[in-house]
């Protein structure tokens, strides 16, 4: 039998999967994990899905093999929403949202968490640590005190939102603020996985995007097939080169017979892998400073820039930006048409929809999911920001009529 | 076929499921929704339950009917964790955390709301009003947005907490802030309802304790067969009351043999039941100035008393007091021994069971069941306050060792 090796997407340089490694010992370039998925046969794994509830470890025939058995709190699973006031707006046939935000700690970063958690105990380490926009540390944390490991979170200092920062210090990991940004944060940890011989578990890791990837497939076996176009925000890059993994290797096992075409979308002031696309070139020139009200993508310097281009490229699609404005205005829109409170990331996604829609890059009678990659909770602040105040009243009745007009 | 009617807990008055009444027409108690369970076969529930996902609506055939179509957004299926490091903390052999901070809105109310709410669509209302420490609100205004209904929330001013607020500003309620507690926010609302015809979906109304009492088919069919024990925490006594009806329609139907003794855990600021149980009495003594961490069960004059002494003593549990203190180091501790990030209300119930255990009231070899009621990003500032503080650093190595001492 084949086994899995972490290959580099490069070079093809193959890697044990039971070396710590991040990128590519030959040229420094990113890596994947590869499977043997061609010794799968499609109606025993089917029958084997079928089985279980939906979830990461549904898939365990298709996730790298954990010894240890998983470090696991019923992530993934979730709801496939589909739209009813929202697309009527929109005037499309059939939207759904993808709502990740009703991961145990709010955010799609639990799926790929719980394998790369499940990975540093098979590897026997004991220290993790990530930098973060906010999401990424809140499930290492929570995952970290599951496995009882050390767990370190570097965070840029002042650039966090509220909710994420809460579940760092909460879950007890050790939360570092480093005066800069993200793309800092991100350099600093590598530095310090070498010299102090901590697990990072950035999105450069190969086994987190496993984890992330059974997303594409539970919207497979969600809709009963592929879905014909995926709209989902694009910040490090890790989530969406995962869902075009996910598709094209179900597609490869013979459990769907197409891959959606995939628009990454990016905000105005953060945009690096849409301002590439822009160019037509496969290559992105880092923002130094990005700035956004999306806090989980504003990162000026996306890690997985590789990857995402190619898995974007790869299934047809192509990557825009949309404005602090356009993303408020879609969280709000959401949250008041069907109910589903999302982080201004996750109603990047949206906005970007709408976009396409007016500019005729989308179909409007196309079977359409957009992914929410985190809950509004995350994000009281600036919710809070964009609404209308509460109005104060005295306990009576006047004081409640003339609230409220009538 | 006999019919479903919503009957007085104390007098018995039939009332018509189509008629909008909260309390007792005749004597003004409390309702409740009576089914004709005794038509339904265990053999033909059992396969329909199985044929559906976890979920409120799994239930249906024991829940109201709702001619219009539930109003849903996959609420209810919701984890039983099963705890590891922390049952060897505690000593005792089998213990689970019913994670309802894992519903759409991050609360246990999503339950009683798609019920609710969908009843409000039935009823023709284009209104719907709540009073709420936070969660009651943030989840209207969510299921109200879905059906496209105005929603009014009215909310103590200053005491609710920051993800709650955001929530049901985000939804687009009208949210009035009133210069008092969460008992004056609720005369107020009863009044509402009467003079300005807005359908009041507060925890008295008969509908969300159907759709509430889900939760513990849930735990049974989780289990394969109800716990020995429930704790839980009670504010204003709907969720305790509506877990001991499923437990007892589940039994009543023949799909599970036994109903657990529940425990119902009060923060010590705000504990008129508990008191109750106490002083051997059936009814309680309202606090006027109720104060606790734990904003969810900060109430002082609980709505449901009456059903929720009945549930507690009927199960042969009782109900007792926390402190804040040791509500916070339950939080902390579910959160790096589990990974789940609970809000310090929901807590409550893991103190509680500490308490149980060390007085010997509840054995270490039963199968234990906590209720989490909510999610802990509903409350990020209590977590921040309660935890260490991020330490900051400059963008480099010798920072960052300093900060670790490595």
């Amino acid at each position: 039998m084949a086994s899995e090796i972490v290959k580099c997407i490069e070079c093809g340089k193959e890697h044990s999967t039971s070396d710590i490694v991040y990128t590519c010992s030959g040229c420094g370039n990113l890596l994947e994990v590869s499977l043997p998925l061609r010794e799968l046969d499609t109606e025993t794994v089917r029958s084997a899905f079928d089985s279980r509830p939906l979830g990461v470890w549904r898939y365990r025939e298709m996730l790298p093999e954990i010894a240890c058995g998983p470090v696991s709190m019923d992530e993934g699973g979730t709801p496939l929403h589909r739209c009813s006031t929202l697309s009527e707006r929109l005037g499309v046939a059939e939207l759904y949202i993808k709502f990740d935000g009703m991961n145990p700690t709010g955010s799609f970063k639990d799926r790929g968490m719980t394998v790369g958690v499940s990975k540093a105990v098979d590897l026997g380490v004991r220290k993790v640590a990530c930098a973060s926009t906010g999401n990424t540390s809140a499930s290492l944390a929570a995952y970290a005190g599951l496995a009882s490991l050390r767990c370190v979170v570097i965070i840029p200092s002042g650039q966090i939102a509220l909710g994420k920062l809460s579940q760092a210090m909460m879950h007890g990991a050790k939360v570092l603020a480093v005066r800069g940004n993200f793309d800092d944060a991100m350099e600093l940890v590598i530095l310090a996985g070498k010299e102090l011989k901590l697990y990072v578990l950035n999105s450069v890791n190969p086994f987190r995007i496993e984890g992330q990837k059974t997303a594409a497939m539970e919207v497979c076996d969600q809709l009963g097939r592929a879905p014909d176009t995926l709209v989902i925000p694009v910040g490090n890059g890790g989530n969406s080169a995962a869902y075009w993994k996910g598709f094209s290797e179900y597609r490869q096992v013979g459990l769907t017979d197409a891959v959606p075409v995939i628009y990454g979308i990016q905000a105005e002031g953060a945009a690096p892998i849409a301002r590439a696309f822009e160019r037509g070139e496969e290559r992105i020139d880092p923002v130094k400073e990005p700035e956004t009200v999306a806090t989980a993508i504003r990162i000026g310097n996306p890690a997985n820039w590789k990857k995402t281009i190619r898995a974007i490229k790869s299934s047809g699609g192509t990557s825009i930006t949309v404005t602090d404005e356009e993303i408020i205005e879609a969280q709000k829109m959401i949250a008041r048409t069907e109910g589903l409170f999302v982080e201004p990331a996750a109603a990047s996604s949206i906005a970007g929809l709408e976009k396409l829609l007016e500019r005729g890059t989308v179909d409007s009678d196309q079977r359409i999911v957009c992914v929410a990659t985190g809950h509004g909770l995350k994000d009281p602040d600036s919710a809070i920001r964009n609404s209308e105040k509460p109005v104060e009243i005295d306990p009576d009745m006047e004081s409640l009529r003339a609230a409220l007009g009538s």
